[in-house]
């Protein structure tokens, strides 16, 4: 199989993991309504993918990897509803769609929400993963961690907070490292540590570091893309840093030096992982990642 | 030591411990500061007091139950943050302050409530709590369902989408029976399940029946409270159900009806506990909840 058919493969495994566990519970009709709209929208998955090809890397069993992925992907959906809402970003398009509240509603937005980050923590600690209890408990406490005051949530602060002055690396560095960097590091650790080829500590370690460039590149990346694609091309509404007067790689490095770090930071991942066996689709996806339009 | 002592003792133990736990990390502190302002403001911590009591009466370990209890309150708490936005209740006061966006703003309002989910499930998924891993999932499952589109959020969007008109009793008791009941019921069940003197599925059983009995109870005499009581004493706007046009027992049944449908659930509830030894301290606590009057 080409590492495009096992992309696309993976890809519908995921989706159908997402839309069965969010059919399991038909309680109230609207919210679960809103919960699919968002989450089961055309995403590229990037974060699952990463999960899976991590833990494909040490032999990680699918279902177990998919299962932590779809998690994963269920904390970023409700990141996302949650930074669409006027209070926030205030966007009404996401992934060429309406966004959740100009579909549903403000209050049922902020629910749903609520309830996609409550699904990924039942999610994890249920019988579909297939894990040692030790590893299950480290991988929830992972991707809470990931997911709050000094994760995710904390670097939104960050980023709504900031501004087009920001003259500081190390502080955009940080807002990413937190907003977008912990998820997919929390990811991939976790498709690392649910995996059966455990060795070393070292390897953890590895991970962890590269795990944390990959986010780097991608924020670069993102950045890059909404100084200069369309509305059309992106899905979301374009330019949007730029309006909001947030701090970018773009508006602190100049777009042709955020091209340049993205490189370097391309190429430093691709050496990295080219000590790991079995790291082609993880390289793809880097690929992917460095290459992506939108 | 008086139940009232051991009340104000335990109510101290929670808030000291929820304030160590909102202060382990320090990262983003206008984030932190609105967590804490939210979390350490005087609520009477029924929840947490419910599940030590329950512990109580099954020899659990005081600092586990602290522990369960407080990630509970959590829960709670930032379930009221997203109640009180502009989008849903719309409130300006909440125990007695400015509710949390009033204070620091919608967006960090939301984001505060987001992390302090995220809290929730680091804490009980942490070494704070000594038990086995087995019953950490099991507590965490729990939590995450009572919490999510079949629990509260599912019941506080059927509570949104209710009319003062409601005239079926059967979709009141669902409404509040996930909205209030299940977070009570799972902190109980919680407290039962870090317990030592664990004997029999019957217990479990017993605790479940119980625990939904004292969440309907809890709801009614809210309602009736909302009907009757100023916005002085209430700590927060008065009348609100009404205004709001919502369903409530006072519009379903009348103040006369629901204050006797009160009476009948407590002593039901009293007659369910007298069969456990050492129900003094959740007795004490039944007895709170049904005269309080705010």
């Amino acid at each position: 199989m080409s590492l495009e058919q096992l992309h696309s493969k993976l890809t519908s495994r995921i989706e159908i993991f997402l839309e069965s566990v969010l059919s399991e519970v038909v309680c109230v009709a609207k919210l679960q309504d809103a919960m699919k709209y968002s989450t089961l929208s055309g995403g590229k998955r990037i974060r699952p993918l990463l999960t899976i090809a991590t833990g494909n890397m040490f032999s990680g069993a699918i279902d177990n990897l998919v299962c932590i992925g779809s998690a994963i992907e269920l904390i970023h959906c409700y990141s996302l509803i949650h930074d669409d809402l006027p209070a926030m970003d205030n966007d009404d398009f996401r992934r060429g769609k309406l966004s959740c509240h100009k579909k549903f509603g403000e209050a049922i937005a902020i629910l749903a929400g609520d309830a996609l980050q409550s699904m990924a923590f039942s999610l994890l600690s249920s019988d579909h993963l297939k894990v040692s209890e030790r590893v299950k408990l480290e991988i929830i406490h992972l991707l809470a961690n990931a997911s709050g005051v000094s994760g995710m949530v904390g670097g939104q602060v960050l980023d709504i907070s900031s501004s087009a002055d920001c003259t500081l690396e190390s502080d955009l560095h940080k807002l990413h490292g937190l907003k977008t960097g912990k998820l997919i590091e929390a990811g991939m650790l976790a498709g690392y540590l649910c995996s059966e080829n455990i060795t070393s500590n070292d390897d953890y370690s590895e991970i962890q570091f590269v795990s944390s460039r990959i986010g780097l590149l991608f924020q670069i990346i993102d950045d890059i893309i909404d100084f200069t694609s369309s509305t059309e091309i992106l899905g979301k509404t374009s330019g949007k840093d730029g309006a909001l007067q947030r701090a970018t790689y773009v508006t602190l490095l100049g777009v042709n030096e955020a091209r340049k770090f993205a490189g370097l930071l391309y190429e430093e991942i691709v050496i990295k992982l080219n000590k790991f066996k079995n790291s082609s689709f993880l390289l793809y996806l880097i690929n992917l990642i460095y290459s992506r339009n939108n």
